[in-house]
């Protein structure tokens, strides 16, 4: 969470190659971003943007294209953004024109007559990446400019793997031709505001660090609900499922950062050792934790989407009860959830307090509310904190308010989306923001996803518009809880 | 802190005497109090109120009088409640017409036909309390109703002696004819409605009792700033002067509150026993102590004020840094401020909490700004939270932020006014919101009076407006501290 500093920026000589140009990432997050960096003045001055993909399409016809996601009422700026980007047509796959490319990479960093590094952003599905990392050794795109052959950086997506295995075997093929420092693997989360104000939230302030822990932590809700379906996504989603799209990646990311020890510094190095030391704390589980602990639902209708087998038992509702192992966090259980085509869309992370006696309000609430902090990130970026007041009036009568802290309604400035800020980084090469090797989640992932394709625990059809299957809410009762999310929302506008 | 159960007020039969129901306080608060519980049907079913004093009105002339104060727009409402009010004319310093009046209750008495607790209401000048006490014990106003000697009550207002001798007497004498349980002693603070919330806002709640100590408390300001002069109250106040006006009993009062340990439950003594705990606590000051810790003002044009002396040395500001030596609070400074036409009007407890390093953002910012949290009482009731939150945007910049809590935002429900809940208290005969014998507060405050009586330390002048002398800024700087109220303020509409 450094400062990307618009001068070094500027001064960053780059040529990106987009690999996936015509893809949805590339055309509905990618360019958009790279454009809205270019109206702010945040780009290199010397940049090139080379869209690759297989279809046939000119510089112009494929600049065009681009126009459907991106709002470009300047025709003088739009006519400067689109003369930076060039299509080249070739396939990162086969290595079909790559060579080509390659030459263009060339030409591009002869015309700048600087050293000019290069950006390999994989925009591409995450089935080809281990051919597509062969490819880009085998035509030395690693090798970035002539003087400074380090110069070159290479962006992935998620999912990074499928499993400990695949991904273990993508960091060979990538160190065989990249360093760590070269690698960019994105969790977009990790690029939000709300994330990056975790830190703040956390470390910057003197009152919540103490009640941060065991003694006061009754129990964390971590939850990602979707109101939408898988939508066209059915042939990847079909053989990944929620557990390995959204649990491992999104949810155990926002777990580490929720939870870690505060970093000695700001730097890639130090958090990424403290998320491991989190991922290491999680507690293993064994079979009858993950029948007992894990909840895996499908809605109805899910086996009826394009591309989807018709007797799918991928789930698209995924739960699971992690403890974490260490001084801090023992015997706290911690609630992942997330599902589509749920009755509400939110992200956010909920600490409930462990109640503390009141013997002096026992007298004046049929039940105590413990206190929650709330932090949100989806559909409105804020903190809340639930406490309980006393009602106005003559009666002493305690009822619960909240106090909140909304990003919009206390800055009234606009809030960048994740790819600008990530853009920014992966330019001047911060990689505090990125994935380190994801093989400690996975390790945690594996052996769930293992017993949930053996068809345990059972997975459960849920209604499209409810909060997921029965035995969700079945599952945090028997631990004398309910889930506080997503009911409960803040900042709403 | 119980619920006044409005069917054992209705159940109450009361004789309520208001002496002095001509000054300002009755026809100001008292009377209009009772019309508001008039209005929403909490008072007894059998109650009679008789108005006490010097001046000569027939009970119908009172009653009209009291229309200035009172909005009484249904004409039937007022004639039911202006039927309850009878005007006796009487001096309870002299003791004429006390026989009458004491007639005047027996026969109220008779009329109910049920025993009738008597409520002897001393909206009188404290200057004269002592001789009225001795009157009302030579009448035997103390006996109450004839089935019940001790079904009489006794309200004071402040403040309740000059110091700690004079005080001592008036508990002498008011024990000779009233038992403790009988006597009302009013600091109207403690009816106000986020006085009470204090006690629901620190031990209903479980996230800020863990940092409520010295271990993470740097400084507590306790401010009460008044736009307002002494108005026409000269002759009152230039006898007493703000440290014996608002710091013995208002200040203190909040200071034992926030800073008390839990009472066992909400009763009268468990709770006077934990402001007893915290008035024992507070350091005593040397000679030393009140030269260097304690401040006095007086504002500009004060000596030209009605009813004032023209060489007054009486002061109109007052600030006094306590200390108090126990476990949770040692080395903790508390400043207690207060003063008359002053910048701005602000009623408001402020924990300021220690800077905790913050080697994390130590690139981000210029200085670190702890958190404090903000109990408001006036102008706007309310409990706010200063944060530090990232700055939205692509570099990190830290800023303080306000959650909020307002009264008035998150209920939807009248405020009733401080008397409107004490005046219930008094009826069903529940102490918890009134004074002790007072004689602690005085202990700590009677070596300030007597130095600061001899001029020590020397009394400053300053300007109607700004925010006192500027000694006050010098002496918390000297502290390497700063003030925040009442700059600060929360829920402003």
């Amino acid at each position: 969470m450094s400062s990307p500093d618009p001068q070094s920026v500027k001064a960053s000589a780059t040529v990106f190659v987009i690999f996936g140009a015509t893809g949805d990432l590339s055309r509905k997050k990618i360019f958009p971003s790279f454009f809205e960096l270019f109206k702010t003045n945040l780009l290199p001055e010397k940049l090139k943007i080379i869209a690759a993909a297989r279809s046939a399409y000119t510089s112009k016809q494929f600049a065009e294209s681009l126009k459907e996601n991106i709002k470009a009422d300047d025709k003088n700026l739009w006519r400067k953004f689109s003369s930076l980007i060039e299509y080249i047509q070739c396939d990162v796959e086969s290595g079909k024109n790559l060579s080509l490319l390659s030459q263009k990479l060339e030409t591009v960093e002869k015309t700048n007559k600087v050293c000019t590094q290069r950006v390999l952003y994989m925009a591409v599905s995450p089935f080809i990446y281990q051919k597509a990392f062969e490819n880009l050794g085998k035509y030395k795109f690693n090798l970035g400019c002539q003087k400074h052959g380090k110069l070159s950086r290479i962006v992935t997506e998620k999912p990074f793997g499928f499993d400990y295995q695949s991904a273990h075997n993508l960091n060979e093929i990538l160190n065989k031709y990249f360093e760590e420092s070269q690698i960019f693997r994105i969790d977009h989360f990790l690029g939000k505001e709300t994330v990056q104000n975790i830190f703040a939230f956390r470390f910057g302030n003197e009152i919540f660090e103490p009640v941060w822990n065991r003694d006061f932590v009754d129990n964390v809700q971590i939850t990602l609900a979707e109101r939408i379906g898988i939508e066209k996504r059915g042939e990847f989603y079909d053989k990944m499922g929620a557990l390995r799209d959204v649990v491992q990646n999104h949810l155990l990311q926002l777990l580490t950062i929720v939870t870690m020890n505060e970093p000695s510094t700001f730097s890639r190095d130090s958090i990424r050792r403290q998320k491991i030391e989190v991922l290491k704390a999680i507690r293993p589980f064994s079979k009858d934790d993950i029948i007992k602990n894990t909840i895996r639902g499908q809605y109805v209708g899910y086996s009826q989407e394009a591309s989807v087998a018709k007797n799918s038992q991928t789930e698209t509702f995924a739960l699971v009860k992690f403890f974490i192992d260490n001084e801090r966090w023992q015997e706290v259980p911690f609630y992942l959830k997330t599902g589509k085509k749920l009755t509400g869309a939110v992200t956010s992370i909920i600490f409930q307090f462990k109640e503390q006696g009141h013997e002096l309000f026992k007298n004046f609430w049929q039940k105590p509310i413990p206190n929650h902090i709330t932090l949100q990130i989806q559909p409105d970026e804020g903190i809340g904190i639930s406490l309980v007041a006393k009602k106005p009036g003559l009666t002493t009568v305690l009822e619960p308010v909240d106090m909140e802290f909304c990003y919009k309604k206390s800055f009234d400035v606009p809030q960048p989306n994740a790819y600008e800020r990530l853009l920014m980084d992966i330019i001047i090469g911060d990689q505090t923001l990125f994935l380190g090797r994801v093989g400690n989640s996975w390790k945690i992932i594996d052996p769930i996803e293992k017993m949930w394709q053996k068809g345990q625990p059972k997975l459960e059809i849920y209604k499209p518009g409810s909060w997921g299957p029965n035995s969700a809410d079945k599952l945090i009762a028997a631990d004398g809880r309910k889930w506080l999310a997503p009911i409960l929302t803040i900042c709403k506008i």
